[in-house]
């Protein structure tokens, strides 16, 4: 028996041959790749019984009607643009399983509460020109003018490439969205971590997307000869350095969904017969909710500031940037996990630690998203990243019994 | 009163004054500056009563005959490179202290058991061509031939500056001293650390040169999205690191003398939002004592091992160099001491962190040193580089007793 999701792994693969490389697949905002691929999705979803626009932003929108007019619009997608080198599922799975599900409701004569909207975002990833969120921006009427200017790699403006691709950037503020249209956003997405894999279970309903913090900080401790020095005389910024990366280790091992991550740490001038006397690191610090991960940071801070004082170091710091939780609607939370269980998976809730089109859209709507289990060790941004048959039938088996019992609000 | 240093110091700034650059003190092997600096000292060792030759490798050597013929020469001295934007004092303080000496010996027509040579040896930084101990291995036969093809950062090879300043490459085995003519060797040096400082010593007596060791290490975690990882299922290369880091700090803080350095320390394609995959540090350990410095090696890396295995990381490490320790001789030990404290100053006994020449006249005489405090809080290899004039005096008064009273074993 073909399930709705039978032909979406094979359209993932089929997609992903629209690459700005040939040696890997990389595809980025208004490239040849990116153009033939938005083609692409627009043919999928015209056969699925879908009336298909382009809007100023270059998203690649399909509307199938609701059973009576008048109803609001359920609005779904994920983005079709990548990182580089990225992998294959990242987006565009949020954008194949609901096209599928639509042409299986087409397929049957069905319709629906309300209207459904596929958006396949042009930009999410932002990699050419190092943008965030471009396209959902867009759709809620913030776009960032200033961006415009923005040039990539070649010099190109992003100005330029729109027009390049016959969009106006005089005209981007057309791609706003009514938001009294709609019900809902709701986004499907594969994992990006490991956690429904270390679960066993192919489904996962998202209860928000984390907030984050990134600080850069300082250590000026004092630098001196690696023999001549005693130990009890020294005041070495990497040995600071290295307690607090475990104290922020430590710190956020405390509570479930909170992370913390030193990516960075640069020794000045290191060379391997002078004791450290700077080193710089950044500090990640991620929480499904505000009041989590502020606690989190005070205490990290705090911890800081005493090894600094023990240490006769001392420790600067700079807030680099921070984006509040967004959490995910309890309504629409209940109603995916029932549609979840529905399809066999039992109904487990997760956080998401990345961030997604669904953080921006929750400024005009109520948002929800369903994850799918991320294979190869739940590793993502990655070639490697994949996501099997079997949870991509399901997926669609529950998307479907989701769509089928929405009711707005 | 002027004792023998008064006109010391005067004479340090007179011959920093012959640098490579006009902004800060470097002088290297065979620049002008150096050729200068070798005039203005053989000129203040045949001011001081010396015979003075400059041998094959540019050592200049001033001779001061013994009371008797047939006696042995008790040889001294240091080094008149430095490093770049080095200290007046380093290597220099233990050429002009002793000549210093001999002048106020001469003065008064003394002559001792011994004859006395003071080396200014032309290069032991290294700076210019990126040798060690260049010139006193030549002065014991052991001169590494290859290096003469080294160049310098023009591209100048070492073979070519040797006979621009009219000395001839293949005659370096020239510069050989005879071992059997030797009492001893002597050095006199600023301890480049700050452990008289912290004493309140003007002088200390050094035990032992400590010898070091050298490792690369590589830790291999696994990389990983800064927000969907959950802390219980990260390898973090870098936070293994960091306890690594520690347990270095922590087992050489366990016995004077040994230190233990990670100088440097790697993130591998390190960003604020990517868990660290591979990190790379050195590991340097010295101690005064071989065996001490050994048994630290066996338990730090120990450690480590433990520490990866906790973490699921991997370790990797090679040993970059190894250089074991000099013992100074106990006679030698003993006069310096007793030269000290009729010099007024307790005889404090400590071993010296850094490399000097008299690890290579080590190898074919006994050899003794004497630290004389350094300001600054203890910097060395820096312009704040510093020594005072009452320590210079007492260095003097207690360098002069030791030549009086020096007996050959």
């Amino acid at each position: 028996m073909n399930g709705p999701g039978s032909g979406v792994l094979e359209r993932v693969q089929r997609l992903a041959r629209h690459s700005d490389s040939p040696d890997h697949y990389t595809r980025t905002l208004f490239t040849p790749a990116h153009r033939a691929a938005a083609s692409q999705l627009a043919q999928w979803m015209r056969e699925a019984g879908m009336a298909v626009r382009v809007d100023a932003i270059g998203n690649v929108i399909g509307r199938y009607e609701a059973a009576s007019a008048g109803a609001r619009t359920l609005l779904m997608g994920s983005h079709f643009d990548s990182v580089r080198n990225g992998g294959k599922y990242d987006g565009v799975l949020g954008i194949l399983l609901p096209i599928a599900c639509v042409a299986e409701l087409h397929s049957r004569g069905e319709r629906l509460a309300v209207a459904v909207e596929i958006a396949a975002f042009s930009d999410e990833e932002g990699a050419r020109f190092q943008t965030s969120f471009l396209s959902s921006r867009a759709l809620i009427g913030r776009f960032d003018a200033p961006v415009l200017e923005r040039r990539d790699a070649d010099g190109v403006t992003l100005a330029r490439a729109m027009r390049e691709v016959g969009l106006d950037p005089a005209r981007i503020a057309d791609a706003r969205i009514d938001p009294a249209s709609l019900a809902a956003y709701v986004e499907v997405h594969i994992e990006q971590g490991p956690v429904l894999l270390d679960a066993g279970l192919a489904l996962g309903i998202v209860t928000s997307i984390a907030g984050g913090t990134r600080h850069a900080v300082r250590v000026h401790g004092e630098a001196g000869h690696a023999g001549t020095v005693p130990m009890a005389r020294r005041h070495d910024a990497l040995a600071a350095a290295s307690e607090m990366v475990l104290a922020v280790e430590a710190r956020c091992s405390a509570a479930p969904g909170l992370v913390g991550t030193v990516g960075m740490l640069k020794v000045r001038d290191g060379t391997g017969n002078v004791i450290p006397g700077e080193v710089e690191l950044s500090v990640d610090i991620r929480a499904p909710e505000d009041a989590l991960r502020q606690a989190a940071e005070l205490d990290v801070f705090a911890a800081f500031e005493a090894i600094a004082a023990r240490r006769g170091v001392r420790v600067e710091r700079t807030k680099v940037h921070e984006v509040g939780a967004v959490p995910c609607a309890a309504w629409l939370q209940e109603a995916l996990a029932a549609s979840v269980e529905r399809a066999g998976v039992a109904a487990r809730r997760l956080a998401s630690g990345a961030g997604h089109d669904a953080m921006i859209l929750a400024r005009i709507t109520d948002v929800g998203m369903l994850f799918v289990r991320c294979g190869a060790g739940g590793v993502s941004h990655n070639p490697a990243e994949t996501v099997s048959a079997a949870d991509v039938d399901v997926a669609a088996q529950a998307l479907l019994d989701f769509l089928r019992t929405f009711r707005a609000r």
